[in-house]
């Protein structure tokens, strides 16, 4: 089966001018098909402040409400995503830009409001705005544009079908697309994040995992004696459930490190490498 | 050979909710392939005026410096092209929005500073800005989408290749693919406009050409013996020497007409048609 790289870079690329432009001459170098997922960093949130549209957050993730979705569509589907397509073009590497809708790529639907726990607030309901989940991705689309050697480079704004534009976490994009990818490649997922990858001692650059199997998580899951608390950081816990939940839905390899070494995570030469065994 | 459809809307469609969601009803409609390419409308000045961004405006274009390239990327690439597009898939229609750097659709390069002459104002020189004339149509991108039953829609914003992307008028867009996709397709370029088609009588609705020949568009150029002036309205001289350009280079048939007649243009009901002969 034909390697297919899903890589998603995280906003801390998308801020640093220097770092994307780094960041993307390695992507162009990449041999293969590749399809990149990107976030939007602190450019939405900074339109909203000088548009006076106030920004609400619950649990690190935005209330859409209308105008928000007009700043993230034109952030995010408008100036990173067409600002990355032409830097890619200039590395010479043929890129199309596209979100949900396009091509009607990643078909979702609006996130019914959440009413809350005990322990959350009961009784209070949680209404995440215009935010969709994702139900469908267009592989045949994506297939078609990937045999004639064009990258895709993908926002996260998805539509519901009836006309509905959508904002989508970005990670949650990544992982859908690589699992629908895995029934015709080979894929490799791929997830920039600041540290080296899962570290050992949260403490500690050095003590990167290279390679995380399913046996090793459940031992490094277990609470350990003295302290009762995980060998593994527990933020780390829900990123990794996820990754293994895209092994079990066909993906190769989940690889989880700095996008500025994205050939060595590429290669297995750094990062940590999360497999079945 | 068969019909391509490629379709301008100007900003007057862009602006009114209600006459977009017709409009874009109607184009869904239309069988056949088809390519969409809409302008700006008065969204990004309108943001520009929200930023405290100042718009020079010199004959009627923008003059795009770096903050106006970066509003009317978000408002062009991102926000009307994908709300078009996610319009356009409600109405059971699949599109897939692009600009010209997406799959290196529009190659363009930056307009050069330009000195005026005498009557203009010598010795004054006007810097457009980022602004791209369009080098080149990427052809087998459109036919290979239009080919998978994909409608294009394009947004007016292209790319030099280096990475910079470039403010581009829409007409000369829809001109410049027409002309370019007549190497493959019998093509119609239709432009739209607000008022009916091209009239005899300026103030006089109901005196549409409904066939303009080259022939015949002579005639209507030719000063008129009493008023030394054509018969024809000279606002309307530079779109038609254009049209006339776009047969010489392979286009069967230009039209021009009102937006809210779409089926009618295609129909040759309503409008003017620009054919040869």
């Amino acid at each position: 089966m034909e390697q297919l790289y899903v890589i998603k870079i995280g906003g801390n690329i998308i801020d640093d001018e220097a770092k994307l432009r780094s960041f993307l001459a390695s992507f162009a170098a990449v041999e293969g098909k590749k399809i990149l997922i990107h976030g939007g960093g602190k450019l939405a949130t900074k339109l909203a402040a000088q548009l006076g549209v106030e920004q609400q957050m619950i649990d690190g993730r935005r209330i859409t409400d209308a105008e928000t979705l007009k700043i993230v569509t034109m952030v995010y589907a408008g100036f990173i995503n067409k600002n990355i397509v032409a830097q890619l073009q200039s590395n010479g590497c043929n890129a199309i830009g596209l979100c949900g809708a396009d091509g009607n790529v990643i078909q979702s639907h609006k996130r019914a409001p959440k009413a809350l726990s005990l322990a959350e607030g009961l009784g209070e309901v949680i209404d995440y705005g215009f935010v969709g989940d994702v139900d469908a991705v267009n592989t045949s689309l994506l297939k078609s544009l990937l045999d004639q050697n064009i990258n895709v480079v993908m926002a996260p704004i998805t539509h519901n079908s009836e006309g509905q534009l959508l904002n989508t976490n970005a990670d949650t994009i990544a992982q859908e697309t690589a699992q629908a990818m895995s029934a015709l490649y080979e894929v490799h997922l791929i997830y920039s994040f600041e540290k080296a990858g899962v570290l050992l001692n949260v403490e500690d650059e050095g003590s990167v995992i290279n390679t995380l199997t399913w046996d090793y998580y459940q031992e490094l899951k277990a609470p350990v004696q003295e302290t009762g608390a995980p060998r593994i950081f527990a933020g780390m816990i829900p990123k990794l459930d996820n990754a293994f939940a895209a092994l079990n839905k066909g993906v190769h390899r989940v690889v989880i490190g700095k996008a500025e070494q994205l050939q060595e995570l590429i290669k297995q030469q750094s990062g940590t490498s999360i497999v079945h065994e």
